[in-house]
C-alpha cells in the first residue's frame, strides 16, 4: 500500500513548493517506495491526521501517523532498513545534521529574501492572507521590501555557496557517487525556491547548478517533472 | 617504530600552531600511532624530505613521504585500516569534505582577520619577514589593517559558526557521539588560533565552546596540554 503524503500546493493543486516535502519525497523515491500526495494549504490546519503541529510533511504508512521532514526520514531508515540507507553509518548520519543545520542556517535563510514575495504570490487565493501576516510578522517588514534588493545580494548569496560549490565540483553529491538524504536536504531548498519562483540563482556554468541539474535527473527526472517557474 | 611529523612552529620550538599540522595530530592520536614531531619553520623549505610542496604536515612512515594533509588522512585511513575509522563508511567520507570545505571557505578565512597579526608576532624571528610579505601580498594590506576592526567583526563572525553550532549543541562531536576527522578538521582551526592569539573568539556560554573544550580533553588532553595563548 503506497504511503500517504500531505504535501504543500501552490495556486495550481500540482505546484509543490515545500522544501521539507521534498526532502521527504527524495527520500521516498531514494527507499523506492510509492507515495500518494494530497495537496495541502498553509490554512487547512484541520485537515491534517493527528498528531501533527499545523505544518506539512505529515505522511501516513498502514496507519501510522508521522509529522516533521527529520522525524520522516528516521523512520523511514528504521521501519525500511533493508531498502537503500538514507545517511550511511553513524558517522554518515552525524554529518548529516551538519548539512542540514547548513542548510536550515544559511542557504534557507538566504533564499527567502529572494523568493518570500513570490510565494505569496503563487500561493492558494485563500492561503495568501496568512501567508503574507505571518511571514511580514517573522520578518518585521513587507514582504515587497524583502525581496526589493535581491539583485544586488544574488553575489554574497552565491558566496555563500561556496562550501557546497566546492564539494559537488569535487564529487557527484554531497553524499558521495550516489546522493543521500543530505543532498536531499540541500536540494529541497533549491526546488523550493525552483517550484515557485522565476528568479535564477545560479550563474550557468556553477557547479552547484551542475549537481542541482543532477538531482532535477534523479529518480528518472522525478523533481524536474514537477511544476516549476525556475529552470 | 614512530610515524616522524614536520611540524610547524612559532618562535618557541613548542609552539605548535598549523591548523593543517593539527588535523594530521588528531589524526594520528585517533588511530593509535605514535608520533614524533620535528619542529619546523616557514623558511625551512630545504629541510623537508622529499617530495613535498614547502608546506607542512610531512609525515615519514617507515620511509614513506607523504605531504598534504588531506592525502595524510587518507593515507592513514588506507594503510592502517584496521585502527579506528577517521570517516566511517563512504556516505561519511564524503560528507567529511564538506565539513572541511566549510571549514576552508568560511571558517578560516574568517579567522584569519582576528590572529594573523599574532602569528607574525609570534613566528619565529627568521621567518616573521617572509611571514609578512607573503601574506600582506596575498590580503592586499598589511596585516595591521586586516586585524584593526575585528572587535567589531566579531559578532559576524560569531554568526558564521551557527551550523557548527546547532550541531554540537545536539549532538557531541560533530561525527556524533565520538570524534572523527570532520571534528579534526574544524578544531584545526581554532587550535591555531588557540596556539598563536589571546584573541577569544566565543563567547564563554557557546555551545562551540563546550565542543572545543571536548576536542582539548580528547585523547587525555592532548591538545590542551600544548602550548597557548588562548584558554
Amino acid at each position: 500500500m503506497a504511503i500517504t503524503l500531505y504535501d504543500l500546493a501552490g495556486a495550481e493543486a500540482d505546484r509543490r513548493f515545500s522544501p521539507f516535502c521534498w526532502r521527504t519525497k527524495m527520500a521516498l523515491a531514494h527507499k523506492g517506495l510509492e507515495v500518494e500526495t494530497i495537496p495541502w494549504r498553509f490554512t487547512e490546519k484541520d485537515v491534517l491526521p493527528q498528531p501533527n503541529q499545523g505544518r506539512v510533511p505529515v505522511i501516513v504508512d498502514d496507519g501510522r501517523v508521522v509529522h516533521d521532514s527529520s522525524a520522516i526520514a528516521e523512520y523511514l531508515e528504521t521501519h525500511y532498513s533493508n531498502h537503500p540507507s538514507l545517511f550511511g553509518d553513524a558517522t554518515g548520519k552525524a554529518l548529516t545534521r551538519f548539512v542540514q543545520n547548513w542548510t536550515e542556517t544559511v542557504l534557507q535563510p538566504g533564499l527567502v529574501g529572494f523568493v518570500v514575495l513570490d510565494i505569496c504570490r503563487h500561493s492558494a487565493p485563500k492561503d495568501q492572507a496568512y501567508f503574507r501576516q505571518s511571514r511580514e510578522e517573522r520578518l518585521g517588514t513587507t514582504l515587497e521590501n524583502v525581496v526589493n534588493d535581491r539583485e544586488a545580494r544574488l553575489p554574497a548569496f552565491r558566496d555563500s555557496l561556496a562550501p557546497l560549490r566546492r564539494t559537488v565540483e569535487r564529487q557527484k553529491f554531497l553524499a558521495g557517487e550516489m546522493p543521500a538524504y543530505a543532498d536531499y536536504v540541500v536540494f529541497g531548498a533549491f526546488q523550493w525556491a525552483r517550484a515557485i519562483s522565476d528568479f535564477e540563482l545560479l550563474a550557468a556554468d556553477d557547479p552547484v547548478a551542475a549537481w542541482r541539474g543532477r538531482m532535477l535527473d534523479a529518480f528518472g527526472g522525478y523533481a524536474r517533472k514537477s511544476p516549476a517557474y525556475g529552470g
